[in-house]
């Protein structure tokens, strides 16, 4: 009886699903991370988004559709409410006409989140969230190693001329050391550039770069076999950007490539992580008026579930 | 400094309004009404409606909507949150797969909240939640004042041979005693009926009914300025369906009648009403699904801020 | 007892709204319009259309909108099936690739409705369609005075130099003869036009021209009182196009003008027209997918039940 | 020409695709099954849904994109309008206010439709509907063979304390005998649940449960081959939940689980049928609101007129 | 035949209008405002929006809904393109991740513009933009008279710590001395706000605010006289927020306002600034994505054309 | 630095993606193809179409959403714009009122592009535009090979008694003699026909026909090696039909069959024509109203770029 201290989901014979709290997976709220082992945290950003806007409303919607999550994973049999204090600690108030400002004020809730021991699972939110979350990871932990589910690379110099904005927060945490570059791993990039090499710059620094025509037809878990054999105990933080998937799954985003990788494949790279020394992930880019099934928050609500299903100690 | 005590809406220039909790207008929330002056409550209902369904999901996208309301009246000045505290008090878990039992649940959940003499203002859910609530409210006040605006009369003798619908609320109102007949005023009646004299009923019950095509192209101030007269001081409740509404205004709703109330009448009914002696009200028939702009919900969250504005000791 | 011999619409108490056939109102549908005082039928055109298209699926959209209503008027009180036999006929089979081939289709098709003494209300289909189905009524009622409600007068000498399009039905008509052009009235123009004095064509035929600006904010029904005194006793056709009302009511359509019609006017048009020996109308325009909650096909359904209310012998 | 004396369905020479009756497929429509080999047969109910309501407008959209569909089937070559009398035979008037009205409503329809030796193709309408066909089916069967296709096992002891509802028809089937427990076979299932052994519960009574990670990158045809020799010649019915599907294929749906199979896999399925003994089948859960493009209804449309494809005679 | 020196649209019977250049009514385009009367600007902007997003694009819909414009104004007769060199001059290239940045390369490109002496009709963008547009407006003209149509007064002291965003223009144009006090007119102020006193702000300084509530129910034209006489030939910049319209009439919008003016008095404004000495004007806030059928820009750039109507010289 | 000469996309870092021309990835415009090797060109043409309208909005959408298209191939390290000389040559006028009229304009504007030696790339706009383009083709290169990737044959007799449809393009085709017979090939045929051996048309004139059962599951490489192989260096034309995807990855478009083509075997497909002699591609049958996400448009665009990735000179 002991898993009965934890926190558990509002279940749907106890209030409705389309009722109740719109935390997520209906947990309770709490205001701190104090005395989690795991939480929920929305960055609702989108100014650094170089194309469709919209992500600030992505961890919104995320929590709604995730009111269907059941609190037992039927694949893998995971029961984390079993065996870690989750809950959900709501959104971290950007300033929304200032970048810059935004990313001290997430790094500064990341601080004190990673200070409780907690670790934070991300609904975001532009890409851009990720540089001032590993600056925290790696002021806790030190450089961390990286997966990074992509369509982009995320690592051009600049965009019109900035440093920070979507397609850049690689490249920064890699001039902040903040990466441990041996174990950094990007998969599903694809698309088109604006030169043909874009995607060497991660391989010139160390970093394992499998395109998404690599990946196509293929099951994904023996790529992920290899990558926790690479990465052994170190601590590893997962960075999920729902445009990594193929339009045909996830259409709610701002940054669309076609030929992407399939649901399955994603489900697969998540669940490979199971043994891994998770210390943190994300999932980003879901913006909800691209989505009008709200299918994409859907599956960035049960991918963030799988995140949670992955983590140690579950 | 007295009003500092009251709870206060969490305002956009501590978080942006696209994030926070997805509590009405980002009230605090708590579980019951005690302590309260007034509460938002939601039953998330659609089983009794009989055309489109989706209102199960009117709470949830109303409070989203709410976001965006200041806790200021521009027109009236009216302040409420320095006079009343006031709170979201979430959802009624309602029977989605049984008509009367959830009848039983509402009822019982609105004697708690009476109990602790709070002003319950309701987001809705379909129009047959009215009924459990006036049964609620007749056992604490005796038959009440009723203000009904909606396109249709609800007074049908069944619907598919049952009593219990969403177009029946107001005839079992009035056979179980629950109306004070010639306080009972219905506005905004009208399109097609199963008899030319359907909505005679109420007439022939003593209650006063104005049907669409009266109030074309007039204020409804002098009409507010005469119901106040005759209500006097009478326990009122207000009941209002999103469809009294032109669709032009509310698209997202169920039983849509052509050539109803302009948005500018319906804020002069519900600021009509200051001055009388509220006990409650609701806001029902918002669905969703059928308002793509969410625009329906955000009218929906616009109209409760206003019958909040006009309750007593505002 | 005697009108239980007319067709009835199937009733809610019956079938559930959501089921049913899908015929105008669920009314019983026939071949050939042998028997019926009155019939819907739909043209499912829209090639003649010179902006959006989608007017092909109006008849199918408007029917089933239609579903919801009931079979008396409660404004009026009109009875119409308490008086006229009426059913839905179907559609017209047109020549989607071919706009001449169409129109023959079309007023051969009518010729037989008309044939059988039976009043035809049309489901559009883009506003090409009136041509056919004037050359029909011409030939049976000799030249008709016609009530136009529309935000363009579709009185172009050609468009992109043909003379068939949804553009120019009502100058093939004067040419042709169809029209008793001291008893025309065209209702509700604006917007932008190729020349200044686009609207004044009609005028110099001997038409009256009502621009949507003379309209704003006035009430229709001295209009129609004047309209009914000129008209007298000859046979008068209704042709009502969708665009007349301002987009707000009716977003769904191809050729959008702003500053229009209210659905209010709409409706004191229509029923101004009782009393007026109506021998056929259509409603026009309606394109489902620029409507996503289908209340303008609703609107179209309840204006066209609106007509029947309107027939001689309701 | 023998089969000329079947109904055919209305071509798109004779009428155009976006015209003519909202029938399934354009076909003849009657109000009882007699004389016919197979029906469609819709049933507009949601209120068993738990989540996401709309299917009560499965039946409806499902026969609207319908309309497309040509006689002869390109891939199996397929002909069964020349050797089936088949007909739409509409909808069955259910009691929307009361569920367990309903299922006395349908058990006894289809006792009726099977009286008439008529193989039923149903258009759900959510999954609720599937055990009063059931029970028809096994007053003229006995204990079917089931080939239940679906995200979820259906098999919950109840729902918010309710027996009935759209999570519990294949557990009430169970234990009112109506299936052949070593010739059931649930196929798809996945996502999460209210406990880790969710899925077992139909294991330990002998059913065999293919979850959707056992399908993932495979062709089902071998898996029909294995079935369709477990099944021989005993009677069997197939039951299609649409949200078997990953929401890639088929976004409207009520409750939506990640990672399902791929509409290829739906096709195997179903064409692998062929040969076993059908005696009914069904195509639940398609809701339209949740689906702008069509889509979602166009894949049912399809499904159902595979599974036509698949009965014995054809 | 002089004025056909001037560009024209292209027009239907050359081009269909779904086809063709992209331009504000199917103009030439050209990179400067050398040798024009008056442009057509795009400022692709939302990062200084509060709620939601989507602004960025309004100059493209705007663009593309414009093409059905045709050249003359049926109600007022206005020719513009028989009089006034007009083109397209495209969009301002803004620094999206930063907002100050964003400011300054507006201001330049206006000055630029301003130096040809040619006078800029915007299409936004949100309505940050309006301060740059009038810094460049005062270093020309001077402090301006303005006219400013919006539910919001937009004269926020700052908005989450900032001084710059889409609430605050108007603040900042007053401190920078932009404005000419004694002829500053806001109309169709309404909604909530931090204090009761917010739109007390304007009045303060000596402005005109008409809050939409004294504006319901009648006619803007003697409004406009009023205003008129009161500018006189002051040179006046127009800037009209498509959110002072109720959202029946603009869904697509991000700070959504109830109870707000009609398209016919938006249009009796616009019609009303003729005869002033107009410098420039704005249309702003028109956010595509909630505006699934493309009518909120439609009306923008009707109400575009409207005030190149209203420009002198035409 | 020779290929600084050849046009250039517009750079994000230049301009926002979300502004700027909207012609074809933001590339220079010009009237001819005079000067080019390549050329972008729109057919906005949707009166050939059997079902769904709307494709006469494709190539508006499909420029719209190549914005975000870079210049270089990210898998193929494709550079085009650093060979070739590509511009918009914008859209061909066409008749919107009479088919043949507009088959006709194709064909001449066809004629003159090709007389300027360079290679048109077309956004469609429905499938009937093959043909006439397919007639200058022929003019220029005789009879050419074929790869025609479509789910449906289009090889009709007739549509409703017409010769020229959407569905008849490659009956006309053969015999107007355009076709090199020996070097046609139909991949991704399926769904339902008028009888079962539609598809045995073009085999039985030496065509090559993959049905699309013969492509599940399996990579499209081989087969256009072997393609490859069999057209040799004769001139080939590419005509892609977007229906030829799965709706899952294309929903936007009007004749939608169920089990097709995955966007990875549309890349290989492409992708596998380079080194061919591609004389002209089309990307048709584009119906923006049916994907409110925009991404079956922007699918469209990619795809075009691929194309002219494949093209000769690359």
């Amino acid at each position: 009886m002991l898993e009965l201290t934890f926190n558990q989901p509002l279940g749907g014979n106890t209030m409705p699903r389309f009722g109740g709290p719109a935390t997520m997976m209906r947990l309770p709220s709490q205001d701190t991370a104090s005395g989690l082992d795991a939480c929920f945290v929305g960055i609702p950003i989108d100014i650094g988004a170089s194309n469709r806007p919209g992500t600030r409303f992505g961890p919104r919607q995320i929590r709604a559709e995730s009111a269907m999550i059941r609190p037992y994973n039927m694949a893998t049999r995971a029961a984390p409410f079993d065996k870690l204090q989750v809950a959900d600690v709501g959104d971290i108030p950007i300033n929304t006409y200032n970048l810059e400002a935004s990313l001290e004020i997430i790094t500064n809730a990341y601080i004190d989140i990673l200070a409780h021991d907690c670790i934070p699972l991300t609904l975001g939110g532009d890409h851009t969230l990720t540089l001032p979350v590993l600056r925290a990871m790696a002021r806790k932990h030190g450089p961390v190693a990286l997966i990074h589910v992509d369509a982009h690379s995320d690592t051009n110099e600049h965009m019109f001329g900035e440093k920070i904005a979507h397609g850049t927060p690689f490249r920064r945490a890699f001039e902040d050391g903040l990466l441990q570059n041996d174990k950094v791993f990007q998969i599903g990039l694809r698309g088109t550039g604006y030169s043909p090499d874009d995607f060497d710059w991660g391989r010139s620094k160390g970093w394992t770069v499998m395109q998404a025509e690599e990946c196509w037809g293929k099951s994904m878990s023996p790529v992920m076999d290899d990558i926790r054999r690479r990465i052994g105990d170190h601590p590893v933080y997962l960075s999920f950007d729902i445009d990594s998937l193929d339009p045909a799954f996830a259409p709610g985003t701002g940054t669309v490539e076609i030929g992407g990788l399939t649901i399955w494949q994603a489900m697969e790279i998540i669940r490979g992580t199971r043994g891994l020394n998770l210390v943190g992930g994300d999932l980003v880019e879901v913006s909800p008026q691209y989505d009008p099934s709200g299918n994409t928050a859907l599956i960035a609500a049960n991918l963030l579930f799988e995140m949670l299903c992955a983590l140690p100690g579950v």
